[in-house]
């Protein structure tokens, strides 16, 4: 197995050392969780030197094992108060692996306010003042990063957001075309990065050998079949690359599920505005990019690049979640303001998702109209200024409705809910409830089978059966985090009995282990637990396993309201 | 008994009931906690239409009793997310008993933006549009009101804090000259009014007949004993009425508790130039008030009117924990900038707790100098023009901290600590972490006998005997509030067995009932019980009940840390 490289942020020291026995056959979040159950005390404050930002590849990543590229990065959130594993594409995961690093920790936090750079390569680790790079954005830095180090380097960074520690920062990572297209974005994990004064890390791995495989034609075997299933599944194979995630808009607004005007119904006027269809269409005419991956090795290829109407790349990993927040949350229907607005979270660093939110909470509570996105532009425009108002925003929508007084603020955990709503796509909204992220589609993605019909078909507007579908894709989906696979991988393994067997059998074949399926449940079980006790630890109680009390409106178009009690909640969650 | 008086908001009707048996012979803060607890659901948004904002008259007030004229107001905090009682002299009080209202609660919340005022008088209740008063600070308000409906009539009012709903807003009430000096300060009370768009509340008891005594001659005979009582305590008797509250800054520091510069240490350099016998020689000097009460048939008197270098009046009710928060802890040393500070929080409707920690941590993170009392007031001034500055400021030190990603935050339940270090008055500590309202002096003053050698004397930097202290004193004050007794008349009844029969012998003569001490003691503990269970079905937890870890630091001069464990404060404090 790999080592852990520990970095001091206040010493400016780092460490290898053996991974210990209790992180022995972890990687990805179920590293990341144990490492921060173990290490940080949970009643400690985000932004204090106690907290440690805890980076780890997933099990199958530097392997050939398509989409098996997911960094995992994990702290207590400055957003939730919580435990948060956010984890994201781009090059680092892999390269990490490759240096033989099974979890990069940040640790304290130096007094002074200079940033420094961490690079780390196969001969040790620099650190070094941040210089000019200080208080720019995502896309100048990644740049100048990449002219320095070559093209091949991975870099996570922060931008302008991080930097003022605000709630909603993410850390952002180069994209495959060097642009910060790609984000840890939840839970304001920049904001951490941003307390222990790192303003990018740069991972190259020139010279490291390559991962060792230990059974090479079991794996290659394996990965073959799992290749196959990908491209052949509808969902992986055809309707992600041809349209990207925003081919989710037309299906989850005719399914009358599409959070609109601060959730105050399922389906959005404008919608096929801001389709998926309507966006691949926009970007074949001006001569963007489609369809690409978001690490080498991606088979699915959702991700892409939009020019503006003159052909210049506007934004680029333009996704549904986005397409959602900043559109039919705020009613802008123009997608290229909307685009213009994810450029802008990509430069500053800051979650897609909770800033849509928070732009539909300042319509809300009166500081811009509803669906003027020149103005929501401005607005967002402030947090690169460092501007009282720029704060406000980007420390996302609680922090954004309480200064405004609003009352009506879609969260669990302080996290803005994504674009499902939990009322009309039930299985969804058990896992924003329960989950230990804070609302996260991504934590249980019950659209599958409440909306796709993957895995199974459970009506969203019941009760019944969406507690367990829930339980059920929040225990495979800590095991796939865990992997450091792809979420998307999760539609083919749904509705494939060979799914979950193909993806031990490579696993064993890189470790030489003899995994069962059982044991895959059983570790996406054990982080589960791991984090549910740190946020225990932390304060939580089932009273934060529940929406808030606006979403007892009732919802059309199926006039539906959200109706688990607590302790049908909290009864059956526990792993 | 009385009645309750219903106000719906929204609808702006109201109703008159009678006092239902579930809440018979209770009064204050016994009133209001047991009715939050019943009527507000615990996990509502405290802005939304579920919160109640409760005033209750205490169980002696209206009566001749001396000191008996405070008033508690109680809701869902919007600030703790806790439940919260928040008390005040002033006319409202013994006008409410006078009327026979037992509790007025205002309910629900109007959609639209019109601000109301509401008029209890001895014919009914009138509500009409607050017109020209909205977005008018307290000052004019008072000042109006009193013009309209004549200088007898009691006014609880909001300024412009309370109209944002920021968490920071107080209640404030006109003092007897009809100035703003009086506040329902703590836990943003002043948000749940203007949540409920509720500008301001008149109340005139002209034709009110005069409270029903039933056994006169024995509360008489009572009521002298207690004026004695009182005027002879040396506390009480002399120290407040000479030097009012900040008769306590020379011995706080003295004690080496006085926290300076957001608590590094605990004596300020400065600490004569902010002192009570500094106060008190400019008010003479200028012609103000030395000494005056906060309420009709007050006899300790510890208010003041303190006067500009010019001879006009610049703030009222200036006390210790305000001179503190804007001095010491900041690094203030100009006594008129403080006063000009609470001037500032007085007319806008803040907590000055709130806001003196606020703008130290406004300066630990770096947007303001330390020590410089006209950037303060600058900072402050923002409120009242609506600026997203002034959002940050008036939502209090957790909500700035959180803005300028500040780690070091003196709070518990996010309410910020008031005057006297936890670490070097340990009695005052435990009292912060565990009481239900959030960092709170009033809940339990250990200063007591940590530091006046009132009611026995305790070692203040050792942990021996402090949670029975804090304990008794949480009971003895909660009893104390319930009675509408105003908290200073604590010293006298610490030191004189007589003390708690006398209040007994009040009680009793004017109600005819037979109560005895132990009866006393149980309606001070079911009231905290009452507040606890709240405070767990929001969410509440025994973390919830510990200091932040910044208390961990070594506190000079005496070089004391705060050593509770989790497990220590709450096994002993249940009632």
């Amino acid at each position: 197995m790999g080592k852990l490289l520990r970095v001091n942020t206040k010493e400016r020291t780092f460490g290898f050392e053996e991974v210990p026995k209790a992180y022995e056959g972890l990687g990805g979040r179920a590293l990341t969780s144990k490492m921060i159950l173990d290490e940080v005390p949970a009643t400690c404050h985000a932004l204090g030197k106690a907290n440690k930002l805890i980076f780890s590849p997933g099990l199958l990543t530097g392997s050939p094992a398509a989409n098996s590229g997911r960094l995992s990065a994990g702290a207590k959130s400055p957003l939730t108060g919580g435990i948060k594993e956010s984890n994201s594409g781009g090059y680092a995961a892999q390269k990490l692996a490759k240096l033989g690093i099974t979890a990069l920790i940040l640790e304290d936090k130096p007094a002074e306010d200079d940033f420094s750079i961490i690079v780390i390569n196969n001969d040790g680790v620099e650190i070094f003042p941040a210089g000019d790079l200080v208080k720019k954005g995502n896309y100048e830095v990644m740049e100048t990063l990449w002219q320095k180090y070559g093209k091949n380097v991975a870099v996570i960074s922060i931008g302008q957001a991080g930097e003022q520690c605000l709630k909603g920062a993410s850390m952002n990572q180069a994209d495959l075309n060097g642009r910060p297209g790609r984000a840890h974005g939840r839970g304001g994990l920049g904001a951490v990065m941003g307390s222990k004064k790192i303003k990018a890390i740069v991972v190259d791995d020139k010279g490291a050998p390559k991962i060792e495989v230990k059974d090479k034609e079991a794996f290659k075997a394996a990965n073959k079949r799992w290749v196959d299933m990908l491209r052949n599944h509808p969902v992986s194979g055809e309707g992600l690359p041809s349209y990207g995630t925003a081919v989710l808009v037309n299906l989850v607004n005719e399914a009358g599920a599409f959070p609109t005007k601060n959730f105050r119904s399922g389906r959005f006027d404008h919608a096929q505005d801001i389709s998926g269809e309507k966006m691949s269409e926009l970007i074949e005419q001006r001569g963007g990019v489609v369809s690409e991956g978001c690490h080498p090795g991606c088979v699915i290829k959702c991700s892409n690049v939009y020019h503006d109407k003159d052909g210049k790349v506007l934004t680029t990993g333009f996704e549904y979640e986005t397409i959602w927040a900043f559109g039919a949350h705020t009613t802008i229907k123009d997608l290229d303001d909307i685009a213009m607005l994810d450029r802008l979270c990509d430069d500053f660093g800051l979650d897609t998702i909770e800033m849509g939110v928070t732009i539909g909470i300042a319509m809300e509570g009166g500081m811009i109209p509803w669906g003027d996105g020149k103005a929501a532009i401005d607005l967002l425009s402030k947090v690169g200024e460092y501007t009282s108002e720029g704060k406000i925003i980007g420390s996302g929508a609680v922090f954004t409705g309480d200064a405004l007084g609003v009352d009506r603020v879609p969260v669990v955990k302080k996290q803005s809910l994504p674009a499902y709503d939990p009322r009309s796509c039930k299985g969804q909204g058990v896992t924003y409830a329960t989950t230990p992220m804070g609302a996260d589609h991504t934590a249980g993605y019950g659209v599958t089978a409440n909306i796709l019909d993957v895995g199974g078909t459970i009506d969203p507007c019941k009760k019944e059966g969406n507690i367990e579908l829930s339980q059920n894709l929040q225990i495979a989906t800590a095991a796939i985090d865990a992997a450091g696979l792809c979420l998307f991988i999760a539609f083919a393994i749904l509705d494939d009995e060979d799914g979950v067997p193909t993806i031990v059998d490579m696993l064993n074949a890189r470790y030489g282990l003899s995994l069962t399926p059982d044991d895959v449940v059983a570790l996406g079980k054990s982080t589960l637990n791991d984090e549910k006790e740190f946020n225990r630890r932390a304060g939580f109680t089932k009273v934060d396993d529940q929406l808030p009390e606006m979403f007892n409106e009732t919802f059309p178009p199926h006039n539906t309201t959200w109706d688990f009690t607590l302790d049908e909640l909290s009864k059956t969650l526990s792993f």
